[in-house]
Order: C-alpha cells, then sequence, then structure tokens
C-alpha cells in the first residue's frame, strides 16, 4: 500500500475490521489484494458496494461460465483500452482457461481468436453493447437466443460487459495501476 | 408491474420482506417504484448492489450536489442516447434545479447550457470519459482542479460518469422501459 | 426579441410589411413567432427563402404524413444533438401525434420506440443518411421501397434528413436559443 | 436530359414557362443546365425555392468572396465524400481562382493547401461544424472573429457549411449524376 | 528539384549511379521523376527498399490488373485524404482506364461508380481494411472468394490497401507534394 | 511450418537458397522463423522487398532508438488491435526495455505508461497519424520538433507508424498467426 495506486490523493482513514479480514482473505486465497480494492477502501461504503456488485457478477451463479464472464470482461477493456483491467482480468482469463494465448488473444483482438459460435455471439454483442449501446435492437438479443443463450443468460452478459464499461472508466479516469504480480501470473 | 419492464423474460419470484419494504417506501416518498428496480428485482442480490451502489452515488456525502450528479448522469446519457436513463434522471434535473429548461439541455447538449465554468469542467470531463476512455490522462484531472475540485470530487465525477455508462448499457441492452410518471413531472 | 436569440450580433434593419404580416400570422396560428424565422429577419431574402423551402418541405404535399416528417426532424437532430432543433420539432411531435412520450422516444432514441416497420425504415436510412451519407448505395433506397415507399417519398425523406442536417448546422453555428414556449407544449 | 440524373424514377411534368426561361439562361451562361437543377424540376415550388436559397447563399452580397464560398462547399463536399458537389464545386473553385490545383487541394484535402491564416480559420470551422456540430462552443465562433471575420461573416460560413451539408445528403440520397461537363472545366 | 518537395529538412547526399540511372528512366518513361522518389533519395536504401516493394505491387504479376491495383490505391487515398496519392493514382487511373471520369470517382467516392460486383467487392473490402482492421472476420475474405477472387488475389488486394495505407501516412507525415504534371494528365 | 499461418491458401514454391540461408539465420539468432516472413515466403520477390524494408527501417541507423522504434510498432498496433504485430513487437518491447510491464503497456494503452516527453510527443504523434492522417498538420511536426526530434528522426517515426498501418492491415487480412515462442518470451 506504499506505492501510488491512483493519481488522485485521497483521504486513507484506517481500515475496520471487516475490510481488514476481507483483505485478509483475498492475501490468503489470491496472494495480494488487487489494487482497485485499495483504491476503494478510502471509503468502506464505497468498497462494499463494489465488492458486492462485483462477487455477485464474476463469481455468482450464472449461466455464463467464469472464464466466459473474464472473456467478456477483457474484451470490453481490449476496446476501452485499459490497462489496470487488461491486466488483471487478462490473468484470470489465461488463469482460468488455463490457455495463456486466450488470455493474450483477448487483450489484442477477440475476433483473431478460434472461439465457438456461442462464445463468438457472445462477444460481437459486448463489442456492440461497448462501442454503441444505442443502436442495440431486438435482433441483436434474438442472435444471442439463437447462439443458444437464455434470456437470464442475456442479463448477466449485459450486466458484465455493462460493469467493465463502468470500471473501465474509473480505473482511466484515476489512472489506477494494477498489481505488479499479475503481469507473470499463469504465462 | 403487468406491463413489459424489459425485453427479457426473466425469473419473477416472490419478492422478500426487505424488498417488499423498500419498495414501499419508494411508493410513499416518489409516488412509484422505479422501473429500474422492479427490472432488477428477478434477483434480490443484484438489486441490493444495485441499490447500495446506487444510493451511495446519488444521495451520499459528496461535494457534488445532488443536481451536479443529476447533470452528469443526464449528460453522459445524453452521449449514450438511454432511453431509460434520459427520461428519469431527464425529470430529477428539472426537480432539483426548479429549472425545466435545463433538464432539456442536459438531455439535448449540455454544451447548449449557460453553465459556470466549473460545471463545464466537469461535464466536459464526463464526456471526454464516456467517448474515449483511454485518452484521460494528467491534465485532465488537472483541468479539474483548476475548476476547483478536489481529488476526493474528481473520484466522484468519474465514479458517476461510470456508473451511467455502466446504467445505460443495462439499459440499452435489455431495453428498459422507463415509468410513465416522469415525462411530466416538473415541466 | 428583447433577449438574445442567437450568439451573433447581427444588424437588425426595420422588418419590412410582408415579414411583418407573416409574423403576424405567425402570432396568431402558434402563440409566437419561432425564434429561427426571428434569427433570419436580418435579411429578408435569406427569411423568403428558408420559408419557402420550410414550408414546402415540412406542410406540402408529401406520401409522409406530417407527423413523419417531423419524426425525421428530430431523429435528426437528436444525432446532431441540436438543442433548438430538439426544442422546437419534439414539441411538434408530441402535438402532431398526441404521443408526448413518442416525442421523447425521438428526442433521446428512436431506436427504443415502438415503430412500424415502414417508420423504423424511413428513420433507418435517416440515420444512416445522416451519420454516413458517402456509404448510401442502391441496396438502401431499396430498403424504403421494400418497406412501401415510392420514389416520390423517397425525395420526400432524403429532402427532410438533409434540411434538418443543415438547419441543426446553422443553429449549432450561430448557438440559435428556442422560444421558451415550446418546453410545456403538449406534455 | 435523356440519361439519368437520379436514381429515382420522378414524375417528370411539362415545365412551366419561367423554369424554361430559367434553363435557358444557365444554357447561356453556363453551357449547360446543372443537374441537380433537373433533378428538382420535377417539382418548379421545390426548385425555386432551391435556387433562391442558393442564389442568395453563393452569389449574393457577403463579407465573403464567391472562391471562399466554393471553397467552403468543396471542403464540406470532402468531409462528406458526395461525388456530385465535389465534381460541380471543385470545378467552381478552379475556374474562379484560376488555380486548378486548388480546387484538387480543396476536394482531396483542404488542410494540404497554402492557406491565409483567414481561410485556415474558416475552413477548420468548416470541418468542425460539418462532423461534430453539438460540439461548436463560443470558442469556435470567437476564433472566427480573432481570423478578421465579423459576425455577419461567421453567419454566411455558418449558412454555407450548413447548405452543402444539405446538398450532399439529397445528392447522396438519390445518386445524383454531375454534368460530364464539369470534369474538363478549368484544367 | 528545387522546389520543396516535403515540409521536411533532410540531408541531400550526391546520387549514386544506379539512382541517377533510375531516374533518368523515369524522365524518359513518365517524362518526370515522381516527387516521392525524390522524397526517399536522401537514403538509397530506403528508395531502394520503396521502389522494390512498389514495383513489384504495382507492376508485377497478379490477378488484379493494373487498373484495380490502381483503383484501390485511390479509393484507400480517398479515406485517408492523401493529397500526394490521390493525384498521382487518380491521374493512373485516367490513364490506365482511358475514363477520366472513373479517375474523379476514385479520387471522390468509388461507391458512385457504376463497377462490376468483383470491383466492388474488392472495394468494399479495401474500405473496411482501412477503416477498421480489427474488424475484418472469414466472411469477409469469403466476400472476395465469392466475387471471383482467388487466395493470392486476395494477398494482392490485401498488400495494396496496406501499402496505400503506409504510402498515405508517410506523405501525410511530412507533407508530400506531388508534380504538377499529375493534375492535367489524361483529363 | 506444418500449421496453419494465415487463412489464405498460397502456392508454396521450392525454397531459393537465399531463403533458405536467410531463415537459418533467422533460427539460429531467434531460435525461430518468425512466421511473418513463411507467410511471404510464397513469392520470395515480396519477401525480399518486405525484409529489406523491415531491416532498414528497425534495425539500421536512426536518431531512434531500437526500443523507441519497437515502441511505436506496439502503439501503432494497438490502436489497430493487431494480433500477430502486438504479439510479436511486445516481445520485442519487453527484451529490448528489460520492462516486462511497459511491453505490457504499449500493447494495452501507452497514455497509461510513465514515459518521458519526448517519447510521448513521440507516440502522441503516432496515435494521430495512425488514427486521422488526413488531419497531420505542421503544428505536429513541430511538437515533434519541440521535443528535440530533428526532421530526419520525423522521417523515422513517419516511417515507423506507416510502416505497422501496413504490417497490422496484411496480418489482419490474411489472418496471420504469431509464432507461439513470443508469448513467453521476456516475461
Amino acid at each position: 500500500m506504499s506505492s501510488k495506486i491512483t493519481a488522485l490523493d485521497l483521504p486513507q482513514p484506517e481500515l475496520g475490521d471487516a475490510t481488514k479480514a476481507y483483505f485478509a482473505k483475498c492475501e490468503e486465497k489470491l496472494g495480494m489484494v488487487p489494487n482497485v480494492l485499495l483504491a476503494y477502501a478510502f471509503d468502506e461504503k464505497k468498497l462494499r458496494a463494489f465488492t458486492d456488485t462485483y462477487n455477485d457478477l464474476m463469481l455468482g451463479e450464472s449461466g455464463l461460465t467464469k472464464l466466459e464472464r473474464e472473456m467478456i470482461a477483457v474484451a470490453v477493456s481490449s476496446i476501452n483500452h485499459c490497462f489496470y483491467c487488461l491486466t488483471a482480468h487478462g490473468a484470470a482469463v489465461r488463469q482460468l482457461s488455463g490457455d495463456p494465448v486466450l488470455g493474450e488473444l483477448m487483450v489484442m483482438n477477440f475476433r483473431a481468436a478460434d472461439l465457438s459460435s456461442r462464445q463468438r455471439a457472445m462477444l460481437e454483442f459486448a463489442a456492440k453493447l461497448t462501442e454503441e449501446p444505442a443502436k442495440i435492437v431486438e435482433e441483436d438479443r434474438q442472435a444471442l437466443r439463437d447462439a443458444g443463450f437464455s434470456d437470464r443468460d442475456i442479463w448477466d452478459i449485459a450486466s458484465t460487459v455493462a460493469f467493465f464499461n463502468m470500471s473501465n472508466r474509473v480505473a482511466a479516469a484515476v489512472d489506477m495501476r494494477p498489481n505488479a504480480e499479475y503481469h507473470k501470473m499463469a504465462r
């Protein structure tokens, strides 16, 4: 926590016990506390709202696999050129897939990957929703159904795309720096 | 709750007591339950994460006034052409400002509004962060500081811009319909 | 005519009798003289050319209903974020349709409206012609014919789209301010 | 008048005497009737409104020279890639300037031309107003004043830019074909 | 060689014999030394690499005619608004086709030209590869095969599009000026 | 050479001795033959022109360090989302800089890197020349001079940006696959 995590000078209040415990769990399970959590820690209410949203979205029950959710995270972040999210979630794709090249493909250009038609439909929807949300029409939802997704899956795809369009912008706005550990993971 | 709120067919489980109470409070204070809450209500965990984030962001303590946060909401949604958010938050700008035309200006083009240099800086940052997040650099943060914003304010501006970039995309992806009541409010 | 209608300091010559009579008719029929006419009134030749074009286009005989022409006006102005035209023609859509929400939909995002396939084809053509005129090809005209439009209708759609791409730019360039009356009309 | 001027099949009513006279005058002065006039001639009211607007704008009194107005016409049409207007007005720039290369520069890229700072300011404004009208702010008008333009000149620049954004779109929408004569003129 | 060919002040070493001979051959065959060669002549190794690439690409064996390669050159340069390449290769299209209007069409908007479906497919691929290379997918290559191109032809189309995306950028970056002779050629 | 390097089915003639020797040298020095060379090897003339250009540009004498040239390569390829070039040249940045994170920064978003003002100016020029070549003006060249670059350096920056705008498009058009070895290099 000594080096600069964002470009902002924010108050750094003493962490509460729940947050300390949460961070200890991160250390234990991930070997680090992701910097995004440290960035939000200046206000524990904001931190809690962020982790609740994140954990439900990326780790909760869904018709999308965890890998698929991470693929969306990285494909969206690639369009938005988000250094923080590409680093952290690129590592996650490498790890969850056991396929380091897949992580690179998501970072660089998902259209160069050899994907199933299900996953291609998912990522093309993610790209359109990221680039021109105003142009999404019923045909776009139908294309997801035709690729085998349920309406609940569509909600989850939409929420994941939307969440990273948020996260990418917070990270860009405050110049959030990812933990160095991510770069070497699962190469 | 009888008419269609989104284009998706989602499970509609019985609402828990906490949610019922929350919706009753909405009815009491706003005269309606905003459709976005009904849309999320298919999964109470998601609903809670959403309302926690939203209430902290838009109603919590901040160096930004509530009106300024709503102005950001609408200016971002105008760029993304989000029918739901423009309707709901356009009404909020009209209401909080007591100036119906200001609401229209935010919906239509914030650059046509006669704003203070503080608010113009805030909305120009919002526009850039929405349109080209990858191009935000230190000069952009400095422009906000020069306009009188603290680093904590910058976090709040960033979070609000980012949140509506998320919300706009959820709404677009599922074709979320705003409550009819908004249209007539505070005209 | 006392407050500022545009950002320009233009000569304000005495109005001729024909113009005075025209403005009196506006007052009588609309309850106001639209500011765009006052803006052009510094040169009666320009005013005449503008009103001749406008009246033929928006009020003359056509296979398009007056409401459809106003829908085009607003959908184009929404892409161009024109405060003047969205305000004035948004009111016209509300008035002609008797459906205030339709006006809002055209202002905010025509793709969120529940339109006939005829009107959707018309507005998709309007959007493409506005955004990338160089890419219009025969297939685009054919799509209009397939939606039931005659070649003469295509001329009228094209002219209306084109006219508001002009008007939006005059208004933007001179910061034209709409009459306050529009905001409350037909809500 | 035998070959196809547009892609549309429009009624071709007998021309009235005034129109015949006008076309005869074109033949006499220009050696041809510009196809745009023939295209509008299916409806003499539309033709009149078009020529009234055009003649006032391009030939009427103004602080802009006729060449400057034609330079705007071509620079705008270059951004919009309008075959008709680039052909007809490219010829006009060559003719009025006596400098065939200047015509080519306007068609290809006005930024490659060696222009006075006045003309560069004028064309940069034209480009911004064409490409992102919603982003025009007072600073843009002030830049024109700083380059020596009066407020009346700004109106004329705005009107010319706007007019060709209209004309380019009519031509694109109906696939208007320029008279072959233009190509060889003033080379 | 006396007037300015680029905006850069580069060393002008004595030309070697091979280069002198090459330039003499240009004079003889073309009546001039194209300025692009003079621009590269400050370093004969760079000049050689450029001419080797260029001559193979534009003059070597290929399933594409020389005219088709020049059409690609101009269509790409039109998107990139490259004054040098539009001038030089626009002349080449006029010359090789014996159709001056075809040259203008490629400069102004290839979509306004009356092309075979083969050539339209070729230029649509060129436009997409120029504008959004990251979005090229197998369907785009297949569209070329369906239009009658072999895989080797696809390589040649790709290489030509790519080469002019390079050349356009060198010319833009250094403000390269075309030989005046091109403007009058084959009109 | 057994697996698929591009999506095209190209003739695979016997390699000549010079090419065999060149590839042997690659194997010796790099531990592999870069796939781009194998892709071009179907025609040795094209291969030679490519390697002559490439070797001069990236390895020849220049005021730019080899690392700076590779940084340009990757920053350009990031804008164009080129899987091949990001993979191969991302590895080169990691290797030449001894700083794996710098490689990732160039791949993901050069604006997130902590660069000298010289290198920032260089990459901002690269980005503008890649994204909107038609808008490069003298002020852009002057900004490079102000950052300490000579006119000859500007040529080299321009050539490198331009070359990768070419290379990215060849790779995208033929779906060129990078050697797997790159992914693990210098992590």
